[in-house]
């Protein structure tokens, strides 16, 4: 059995980058750069007011206070007909380029105008040279590398690139993830269970995941513990780049999951990992191109005149898809906290990897245990736990929690604490590797 | 003029907190549950077993190793008709009822099904009473508040919810928010900025600002300075929950905005506060029933043939809107960084108390300077940064900045740190208050 830095090893190892798209700026936020981004301009493009006021030549206020003759008013947008002669000023607003001559912005709140119809005015602030001047070039220089293919684009990014004219930017895709719940004791959220019978709560968690993570989930409901529906089901998630499955990869005798992936063509990278919770947890790839081809399954079952509601759409997938590549599918345990923390662990690993976040692998934080943990097992446990940074540190408070199938834990919970296999007991004020959610 | 903290506390005095919608689940991501969740049935809503293996009787394994007769098979999703009488078992599914008579789940790795047409099973592991048995109800109990209101919904909040049996919930509505750029200087990032020109950039990132807290932002473009294209524009802002305006606000001779705003109707709460960068931002409010009706001035406007281009819609208000309740408008700074600190630092605090996310106040963390650094001025300034969580703590590294239209300062940086007012060397190692980004 794999343990989880070889199960992550494994995911990246298969795990390809998605190609990179031209996508406009407002729909770029959390993207990932798939170029370079150089300057076409100096930024800014030339020497630029930062404040109103006048500007001046200093050497005209080397004895302090003067009185100045005002040639002319520049607005933003404009650029002055006139240049600063000795003892003179131009009225300047904010974000105006500087006018010959002068080398220095007095604000306006340090200067007091006088009337009159040769208008004047008393310069009572300092003019040092630069004064309230952002240089030509001093924030960005033409020609420079000012944000590089890699970086994950926030709104400062946004705001950079609309600067250097970017109103479109290349931008690796964001994968388009299948989500399906399997089960015969799911029903859906608006249902009342009856006995035997829990909610779905699965599938609208790995979406909101999904979502969070910048990916595009696609929700393909709930597959019954059988071959027809899984592999119905089944088919269509692998047109998506990614497919979750919860629920039917443990050891049990309807676990047909794992069959019916191998029947349509996926290829198993791993089945169960040493991990606490989570260890049924299944990982493949289903590959359009070596794979039996899916379409000719889709024909052959029509032929046998199985319900294949999407095989009407023609050659359309009804889920969008991709064109070409790889599908990704992770069978996760359908206990709900299991399922999170594989979601975290290894799902997460994937869809980094695929948007162009690097590095992709989980990248824990350190904290100190607010309690001391007695922790036991064969298996290295993701406890979930409460995350404060206080003005003493990163402190980490494990949450109650009853088992894999509580959900309430988690959401008393903003990340999950490793604690290593074995049996060893941790007292507080221990530094842990700590997860965020 | 204000302090930083007596402008938040007149923003959230002002700022009342948007009205409760129902939503469908899979868009309620960041939203504010505006209800109490109660569950309306224990969870699990039966004795569940957590593992594939075999439902025994604890006692019946006192002595170790037994052989037991299989007398059923209980899929998840099912209820066993039988119950496990002395020396029996029963085949069990992770998340199947447990059944009568058993009192314990032994993993299915942990035994050996021996054939032949009474079944047996060879019950090697141990049968601790209660192992892997979720039972009814501990992980929630019926009527027990699950989810209080008040929190925000992550997607563990989103598993909890349709587990509860939410496909819909109470949540606070998220703000619409307008954004419009002003100035002359002003050209579109598909331009090339000629002389004294330069790209309009903060309103795409003001946008993403808003993106990324979870509002609804809508582009209103470029406005002029000029009365008539400010007050077009501004009255098709004040249609929605928040009107962000960039530029506009300075001391200068064309800073029309506050004053159109006043025609418009709009109360000025602040204007000005002590803050580097961003001292000259504005904040005030228009109010739909006491303001100067709006649609009054756009009747006024057509009849004096004025372009309104959107008055043509008759009542309904392109860009959305709300249907009652106060607009808040902010003057941002023009300046890049002004726009963004002054965004995180009021814009933010007003959104939050909008969305039902409290406390709306902006909530620093302490890192620790990784340099010394000399800050000086009459005003608190932020100074942007780059936070890194270490094995020894939250440090943080000052970038270089060269005011206030440094864009690429901000993206290098993922922070802002506080310095107080006043000339005061801060030595690498000194802990401050930094407030990410």
């Amino acid at each position: 059995m794999l343990t989880v830095s070889e199960a992550i090893k494994a995911i990246l190892t298969e795990v390809r980058r998605l190609p990179a798209v031209r996508i406009e700026l407002s729909s770029a936020l959390g993207r990932v750069l798939a170029e370079d981004v150089i300057a076409d301009l100096d930024s800014p493009p030339f020497d630029k007011s930062l404040m109103d006021g006048f500007a001046v030549r200093s050497s005209d206020l080397a004895g302090g206070t003067a009185t100045l003759r005002v040639v002319a008013e520049i607005m933003a947008g404009q650029v002055a007909d006139k240049s600063v002669g000795r003892n003179e000023a131009i009225r300047i607003m904010t974000g105006a380029p500087i006018p010959e001559g002068a080398d220095s912005v007095v604000p306006v709140e340090e200067t007091r105008l006088l009337g009159g119809p040769q208008s004047e005015v008393v310069i009572e602030g300092a003019a040092r040279p630069g004064r309230s001047i952002l240089k030509r070039g001093e924030s960005t220089r033409r020609g420079q590398r000012v944000l590089a293919a890699g970086r994950q684009i926030r709104p400062q990014e946004i705001g950079a690139l609309a600067e250097l004219g970017r109103a479109e930017v290349q931008a690796f895709r964001a994968p388009r993830v299948a989500v399906l719940a399997t089960g015969d004791e799911l029903v859906d959220a608006t249902c009342a269970p009856g006995p035997g019978q829990i909610r779905n709560s699965n599938e609208p968690m790995l979406a909101a995941q999904m979502r969070q993570i910048g990916a595009d989930p696609v929700s393909l409901g709930i597959a019954r513990d059988e071959t027809a529906d899984l592999r119905e089901k089944i088919s269509r998630g692998l047109t998506c780049d990614v497919l979750l499955l919860s629920g039917g990869v443990s050891a049990g005798k309807l676990d047909l999951v794992p069959a019916v992936l191998a029947e349509l063509g996926a290829r198993q990278v791993f089945h169960k990992v040493q991990v606490k919770p989570g260890q049924p947890i299944w990982f493949g790839v289903w590959d359009s191109i070596v794979s039996r081809p899916l379409v000719g399954w889709i024909e052959r079952s029509e032929a046998h005149g199985a319900a294949t509601r999407w095989a009407s759409h023609g050659s359309t997938h009804p889920t969008g898809g991709r064109d070409t590549g790889p599908c990704y599918v992770f069978g996760l345990p359908g206990n709900p906290v299991s399922s999170m923390v594989c979601c975290e662990l290894f799902v997460r690993t994937a869809i980094r990897r695929m948007m162009g976040v690097e590095p992709a692998e989980p990248a824990p934080i350190r904290a100190r245990l607010t309690h001391e943990h007695f922790s036991s097992g064969s298996r290295p446990t993701y406890h979930p736990a409460h995350l404060q940074m206080t003005a003493e540190g990163a402190l980490v408070k494990l949450v109650k929690w009853v088992g894999s199938a509580d959900l309430a834990a988690t959401v008393e919970a903003n990340c999950m604490v490793l604690f290593p296999e074995g049996n060893r007991s941790y007292a507080a004020g221990t530094e842990m590797d700590v997860f965020l959610w």
